[in-house]
């Protein structure tokens, strides 16, 4: 329910889609061409230090700070949910949750373009009790959900049967997408197609990622980072509208220590 | 001499001594016992996400968030200069040079006040030559440089021997502290004796100090960390009233990202 709401509250704050076409009936939209800023944090006037910050610069633009992801010098994780890196005179803090989330997204959107979303059959399908306007909510998405690679049969008014989860899934909790899912269904009405494949495919992602808390062999976070440069300009974003990536330059964290 | 610049201009912040005694001819002062705070950094609300910052908090009091160094996870050193660790629900920066500079500051302190100065004698004493104004100074100041270990003998009007140097500068250039310690002793005339003293201690910490830009192996970057907890009430300040810690708490790093 929490992964509902923040989907739905930010669903709007998608700058990759907004090129997008308005409808989901025709051929599913390109993605957007332009590269979205990786937030780079800049300090404001500390009340010990206000001398060494005055002549502040606005910060410049961020494109082309990080060429390649699997090029950064991991440090190790913090908090179980930040990855720190080096990158070229920058400190690079990276939200596994988030960065995964994106990842996964892209990865389903253009699987989605290319109609090659992969299924996963589950041998005993997993059968999951559920409000009937929730029900009500899936069966309207349920052609949706298909080409998504979750495929739900529908058994009275209260029960949903799993038989197959997009494979992206793979071992993690098919029920629990599912009542996301159904409350992004609901939830959803009054909706364009596009933005209804959107919060689904965004629905899924967060299902199929790494999470805030998972703690990461060193092998794991490297290919984390690896998985990134797959992303065609990556915006720094998770599919909820959040920061993934936060760059310090070095010259900022100089300045931390008044250097 | 840009090291005695920094000396000299930022030698009156030094909070840890303002306890002490205002002359050196008396027994070597004690140390202030206060603990000085570790920075904690706080960020400001940046133009898209204000909402997410606009009730920040002030900033707590940091005593007790850092209670052992050597207790930190270290992660690794950027920019090589600087020592990213996990500490209890912070990420904890460290500036290896001001920080080891602290931790040789606080040894030589310590030794003068126990009158244990540790001296290397050198088996070929280097001859320096120098302007008459500094032999001047130094000889104004030999008492006082011998009483930390230097010891120096005055040839000629342009020349000075190095016989000795303090067991802390080991493997360091005796010349470069000497030429350092030449510049602090013409600039700081009209100073009283516990300032002189200060500034002598300072300039020999940093002589004897992990410079930024040297590459840390992970046993030096431990040994520096543990060597970190020897400080009583480590102030986070390096001799030259900068910034050695700097402790941004997790819950201000997961708001970079929107968290």
């Amino acid at each position: 329910r929490a992964v509902y709401h923040a989907v739905s509250k930010t669903v709007t704050k998608t700058p990759w889609l907004q090129q997008s076409k308005p409808s989901y009936s025709d051929e599913p939209p390109k993605l957007g061409q332009d590269g979205f800023g990786v937030r780079e944090l800049f300090e404001f006037p500390g009340e010990q230090q206000t001398d060494l910050f005055s002549d502040e610069l606005p910060p410049p633009s961020s494109h082309g700070l990080i060429e390649s992801f699997s090029a950064l010098r991991y440090k190790g994780q913090v908090a179980r949910t930040v990855l720190v890196c080096e990158g070229k005179d920058s400190l690079v803090l990276i939200d596994q949750h988030a960065a995964h989330e994106r990842v996964n997204f892209d990865r389903l959107w253009q699987a989605v373009e290319n109609k090659q979303v992969a299924q996963e059959p589950l041998m005993f399908p997993e059968v999951l009790g559920l409000d009937p306007n929730e029900i009500a909510g899936l069966e309207k998405s349920k052609d949706l959900l298909l080409s998504l690679g979750l495929d739900l049969e529908f058994y009275s008014g209260d029960s949903v049967a799993i038989r197959s989860i997009p494979a992206i899934m793979r071992g993690k909790s098919a029920a629990a997408l599912v009542r996301d899912c159904a409350q992004a269904a609901t939830g959803s009405s009054g909706t364009t197609g596009i933005e209804r494949l959107h919060l689904m495919v965004a629905t899924i992602a967060c299902h199929s990622s790494i999470r805030a808390g998972d703690a990461l062999s060193d092998d794991e976070a490297l290919a984390l980072l690896k998985s990134m440069d797959s992303v065609k300009d990556f915006a720094g974003y998770c599919p909820h509208g959040r920061q993934a990536v936060v760059v310090h330059p070095i010259s900022t964290v100089l300045r931390w220590f008044g250097r």
